[in-house]
């Protein structure tokens, strides 16, 4: 089978020089490592670590795949009604998976599968727009909140249901809709019940962020024809290959280069698919790992303000935007190539009469030999990097790259010694909109915040 | 007139706390600043800074706006074949002016205009995948590069154009082509005269990152039925407003304050709008800023490795995936937030039964409280922010933003004392692809990656 792999060499100082990882230095962190594995595994075994758990749960993606092939016939359209956690994951899915211009072929040309829409924001332009575009009466939304609370999720549902009704009748609509959320509480588990909506349930012990190989992932992609069994079935696979082995295990060693980068000053993660259908991996990853390891404080409560930052690019294509930077700039960046060994076609450049040295070659070799080129030219120049192999791109070896990143993010959180599964910097910005929204409950924060901004209201600092 | 404005307002110790600017610090940059901005007008008047004159090349706007008048009707499809400054600004036109599912709109919601697609990438599947998409017989290819020898635009077209030549024949294919490339020289220019092929100009002293405001992104805008002209009367607004007195001069004071963040430790450019159709505005930045910064050597040929690392993000998006780090993570980021005063529509969310505070408030005001919050929130926890402030989404202001951040770019390469428009630093990738690709004349490089590929095959590093 198809086994993904990540060849680090790039970040030893054998290649990558001055800059680089000594293998003395990775092997006195071993001990650490373990250390983490074994935190994890014992996180895992109280049951908090709900994502460890997804791959094996075959039973729901037989359920799920089994109910989209039922309904997906009725529906021309598919939207995704969720942020942040509960978008990343089914617009990754999808970019990787499918047609790059999916939402353009005809219903035959998709297998009869619907369109899918992802409007993941609250911008009132998309959403109008959005409405522009739907059928309602062959749409199928699926509102997708763990907390059933979420307010740009609501904020959506709300408009859009209404939207619905307008068209199918108030007696129809929850045919039209699928929930997502907790099993047991908040206001989209209660609508579910009450109105006698189809549902699923996102485990309590699964973040949002670790979410896309639950219910969460996997309703959309089986509309759209993906097979949420082998996604489960290549993340099995990745889960018994990151052993307690750790030299073995590939999760734990993508989390100590990363580890022992950071601290060599590479505070930039920058990942770098060389295919158009990873590129939005890119995208999920930087929540992952933006969200689980920027953190304020450690777990002895010591303020410590770390975190790598995640930045997504794209080969070859930022090779005319980034490279530049990456090759010349600070030393402050560790890049992560995703790597495909074999495209799911052949492209080749005809014959010319300008006799051009790209004739007869194909534009696979031409995407793989600006990768190589890429990639030495960063290690001659002392700039590490490693690559994620993708033997090819299929729900079995992306079932495997979800897992192992999340598996890696949650090693990362041992090695750092801090949560890397709570989220508490955006509180504040929470409960400030609360307050500007003149939501019950946060006359405090509206009255904080409006005294800020009239103290900013004459500002000279305007040009 | 609607006058975009800068806000700094935050990125000052009055606000941001010790993070922040002290005015003294600023004002003390003062006489350096005025010295960037005369070098830049010297510059200027030895004719070496083309994108300067861009908004004054009416006449050519007039003629690229005519030409697509006539031509559009005609056909359903256009297809930019170009990368990096080739593509990304067509892109930001084209995502900030029309509608988001513009593709899928119908030609007469389109107002008779084509769809519009950018493959920047040479991927197999990519390509191969706009060929089933594609009516050939209504299809426009706009090929774009100003060397008129890029290796990725040129295995495109060779693709394209023998796919065009099946469908429309060896005497028709010319008539689906617009070239867009150097005045005399280049493989483009030599096709376009032999072939009789309508082209445009791309001038000489006109980058690639900085020739938006040229055919380069003005042809397929206008086929899209954006007005080039207003986006060249914005930025001669622009060009105006940025005039020797830099404390009122926008791009000057963007500059200055990112100048000073630099040397505070903040190495990390976050730009972040608020608006879904802003989003690529980002992304056409991060290569002007990556690419016109991040250099090796300064003008005194000093080793310096700088530049700033320009990251996209978007609100609220971003919100639930990045905000995170930028709240608790290492104080080494200034965000540029992108703020629109008035978007192009509003949208209500209506009543429910659930009574939820959201209800009949706007999706206008829930966007714009969620960016207020986040601003202050961040402003609150000492992380410098800046607003770029947009009255309204228009070509006029689009226009003021492009030219005010191009402007900003030549006045950090003048107070980072290196070249802002040469990038030596793509080259050994360059040379190594050639090389892989067995092009004539790189020999030795071939020789040098193969042995370095060699080096590394049997690396133990892999897991």
């Amino acid at each position: 089978m198809s086994s993904v792999r990540v060849d680090f060499s790039n970040c030893m100082s054998e290649f990558a020089g001055g800059h680089g990882i000594d293998s003395a230095e990775l092997e006195s962190l071993y001990p650490k490592l373990s250390a983490a594995h074994e935190a994890v595994h014992q996180k895992k075994a109280q049951g908090s670590l709900g994502f460890m758990e997804l791959p094996y749960k075959t039973e729901e993606a037989k359920k799920i795949s089994g109910y989209a092939k039922k309904q997906k016939a009725k529906f021309d359209d598919f939207v995704v009604i969720g942020i942040g956690g509960s978008a990343l994951g089914n617009i990754a899915l999808q970019t990787a998976l499918n047609h790059p211009y999916w939402n353009l072929l005809s219903k035959k040309q998709r297998k009869n599968c619907p369109r899918l829409f992802v409007p993941d924001n609250v911008d009132p332009e998309l959403l109008k727009s959005l409405l522009d575009v739907l059928n309602m009466k062959k749409t199928v939304f699926n509102v997708i909140s763990k907390s059933g609370t979420t307010s740009e999720c609501l904020a959506n549902f709300f408009i859009l249901k209404n939207a619905l009704i307008k068209k199918v009748g108030i007696k129809k609509w929850q045919e039209h809709i699928i929930i997502s959320t907790d099993e047991k509480k908040g206001y989209l588990r209660e609508l579910a019940d009450k109105e006698n909506i189809v549902s699923f349930t996102i485990p309590a012990n699964v973040g949002g962020r670790f979410s896309v190989l639950s219910p969460v992932g996997l309703i959309s992609a089986s509309f759209c024809g993906i097979r949420p069994e082998k996604l489960l079935e290549g993340a099995r696979y990745m889960d018994r290959k990151c052993g307690s082995d750790i030299v073995k295990n590939p999760a734990a060693i993508y989390a100590a280069i990363q580890y022992l980068m950071y601290w060599k000053g590479k505070k930039i993660n920058v990942m770098m698919p060389y295919s158009q259908a990873l590129k939005d991996v890119s995208d999920w990853f930087r929540q992952l790992w933006a969200e689980s390891l920027g953190k304020k404080t450690n777990l002895k409560n010591d303020v410590v303000n770390l975190g790598p930052t995640p930045v997504k690019a794209l080969g070859v294509t930022d090779q005319h935007s980034q490279v530049q930077l990456y090759i010349e700039g600070p030393y402050d960046k560790v890049v992560t190539f995703l790597s495909v060994e074999k495209y799911g076609t052949t492209v080749t450049v005809p014959a010319t009469k300008a006799r051009h040295y790209l004739e007869k070659h194909t534009l696979n070799e031409l995407i793989k030999s600006e990768e190589e080129a890429t990639r030495t030219a960063l290690t001659k120049q002392s700039r590490p990097n490693c690559t994620i192999i993708f033997p090819e791109i299929s729900e079995y070896t992306i079932g495997q790259v979800f897992y192992m990143l999340e598996l890696a993010t949650a090693y990362m959180g041992e090695l750092f010694e801090i949560n890397a599964f709570d989220q508490p910097g955006v509180e504040l910005g929470k409960v400030l909109t609360y307050g500007l929204m003149g939501r019950d409950g946060f006359e405090k924060e509206k009255k904080e915040i409006k005294e800020f901004l009239i103290s900013k209201k004459n500002s000279k600092y305007i040009v």
